[in-house]
């Protein structure tokens, strides 16, 4: 990442900032923090930050502890790293004071209402005193549209993980669990040089592929029964999300026919994918061809989500709250048909929304044509 | 874990609760809804919890969305489990109306402001009024003295570790790199059977081993030079932690002298761990220790902390807000020795406090006794 997209983001947020009413912002929500400063440290535990970002119309603050400190000077090149001493809490008013602070926005969606209060009664008794005031989804907002260095970032951490699950399909066998292979994906990932995988890894087959969310069990696979992974790679911290169904053996009209029914719902929705379009019309689409085929009644989740930074990021392809789609927005297209106790598809892209309409980042094509 | 375990956790926190203003509790953090519901699912963002318990005198209620309700239904016995339809906030009024709540505690340090703010508003304007109020620490609190089911499952945690550790130590050899290493503990830990690490593993050598949170890098392990191994598993969802530091060939004077005086540090600090004995008394001790032979000013952090369902729990071993130590209590001893751009020290054992005084829960034996 080079100095000068970051500049570009900061720009940006003082625009936003010049008409709200906060004077100063503070990001404490790790990606939005890795997106404006490049500081790169994940948080340990929930309650644990390793660090947060006060911006003001002069001033790039990253306030950290000793343990991040040679990190964040390397990483936030932008920004004057400041080392607190006795705790974030403690050492806060003085850093607030300093800036000149007013009002202080903050993000309200990721910060403990324990923190809020304690600060709240800190900043009052200031001279003068900071006011703190509720943001919700600025910088998410900033990240829905990706740019040109982030979308590269996005298409090879899809590569990456397309490669590796061509492999791990390559190398299916019955008899294998899904626990094993959940494992070989991470040590495959991790030998490619990805930092980590996105989020736990999805290996679900024949009855446990019913449920949308399954974790990896020591069940063994089968022959003719859908087996599915949903899985991807956090590669230079840009994430990679994908889901590919597959059978050892000609399945079973019946999973034949709800394959050729997601397959075909989830082509017809990446059709719809272009700048201009509402939220919910690609959702509202693969829906339409799901229930044509009988099936309205297991397609229980969203169409898709935006990835980027995070996993799970805006805008949502859902049918409640829509928003415009846009030309530099990454999301991902995932149909599935999940029928309890039976067994579940579910197929997933990541699509990137060009001028001309969507491009596919996922290139892996392990796809069934079961016309029949 | 067994049934009447879980019952008697609520009977604690009923008693509790029976003195305090709120007539129900609201738990949302993963950790404190495991210990007392059973419930092991973790939340998979911070912003995407996969459910929350709501407890008064007469019932005990999970709120999860379908993702997550038959596993609920399977590890939370004792609970009550409601699927959300459209959304916690959204359905969170009328569950807590049904409750007949009229004021709700919250985990204050585990809510973010967003959705107090949002619940604020929906659940004043029930009939009657529901009013939020702030508690912090309680769970934790509990948590703090560990039962016998506890200390056991501790245990294995810190003897797989202590396996796994004694493996890797055994096959070190000048040319392999931190990564590697990093990556071969994941894996055994994995194929021993654990859930997964319990956090990121240290592996940090030669000049890395001066930063006390190191992140594992390519570079080559190298000859008497310091590397330090901080690592930990989550077996049945219990953590340990522990740490090593360990030389290919006898080291300098200098890392003999640094190493004896935090093994001294340890062994003295352990000696003080007993009922009654205040927190920051190991701590003073081990500081003291570090400070007569000349290293004061290279031991930045606490003494140590609790460990249990969490990597870092109550109580610290820090010289801030002591507590007293009691009986049943699990706490890390890690003094550390570190000398920027040169090297440091650390060695961390897991200790329970028993009635008679300190046992060892790490038994791993890889340590030196450079008695010059």
């Amino acid at each position: 990442m080079n100095k000068s997209l970051f500049r570009k983001r900061i720009g940006t947020l003082r625009q936003r900032l010049a008409v709200l009413s906060p004077d100063t912002m503070w990001i404490i929500q790790p990606e939005n923090r890795r997106y404006l400063s490049g500081f790169r440290a994940e948080d340990a535990q929930l309650t644990e930050s390793s660090g947060s970002l006060l911006i003001n119309q002069q001033q790039c603050i990253l306030v950290t502890d000793s343990r991040y400190t040679l990190e964040a000077e390397k990483e936030a090149i932008d920004f004057e790293v400041v080392t607190t001493k006795q705790g974030l809490t403690e050492d806060f008013p003085w850093i607030v004071n300093r800036m000149g602070t007013k009002k202080l926005g903050f993000e309200e969606d990721h910060l403990t209402y324990g923190i809020y209060r304690q600060l709240t009664d800190e900043l009052g008794a200031l001279l003068p005193p900071v006011a703190l005031e509720p943001l919700k989804g600025l910088i998410e907002e900033m990240r829905e549209v990706k740019d040109g260095q982030e979308i590269k970032a996005l298409e090879a951490s899809a590569d990456l993980m397309s490669e590796i699950l061509d492999q791990v399909i390559a190398g299916l066998r019955p008899g294998l669990t899904e626990k094993e292979l959940a494992w070989q994906i991470d040590g495959l990932a991790r030998e490619a040089g990805a930092e980590s995988l996105a989020f736990s890894p999805i290996v679900a087959s024949g009855p446990n592929s019913a449920l949308p969310h399954a974790v990896p069990t020591d069940r063994k696979l089968g022959m003719k029964e859908p087996i599915i992974f949903d899985v991807g790679v956090r590669l230079d911290t840009y994430r990679s999300d994908m889901t590919r169904t597959v059978f050892l053996g000609r399945p079973s009209p019946d999973f034949r026919k709800i394959y050729r029914t997601v397959r075909k719902a989830q082509l017809t929705a990446i059709e719809q994918i272009r700048p201009g379009v509402e939220s919910n019309q690609p959702d509202r689409i693969a829906r339409q061809v799901i229930r044509d085929a009988g099936f309205g009644d297991y397609f229980g989740h969203a169409l898709g989500h935006g990835v980027g930074l995070a996993t799970h990021e805006r805008p949502r392809l859902a049918p409640q709250k829509p928003v415009k789609l846009k030309k530099g927005m990454v999301v991902t297209v995932e149909p599935g048909i999940y029928i309890p106790g039976k067994g579940g598809v579910r197929l997933e892209e990541m699509v990137v929304i060009e001028e001309n309409g969507p491009r596919i980042l996922t290139k892996n094509d392990r796809f069934y044509d079961f016309t029949s």
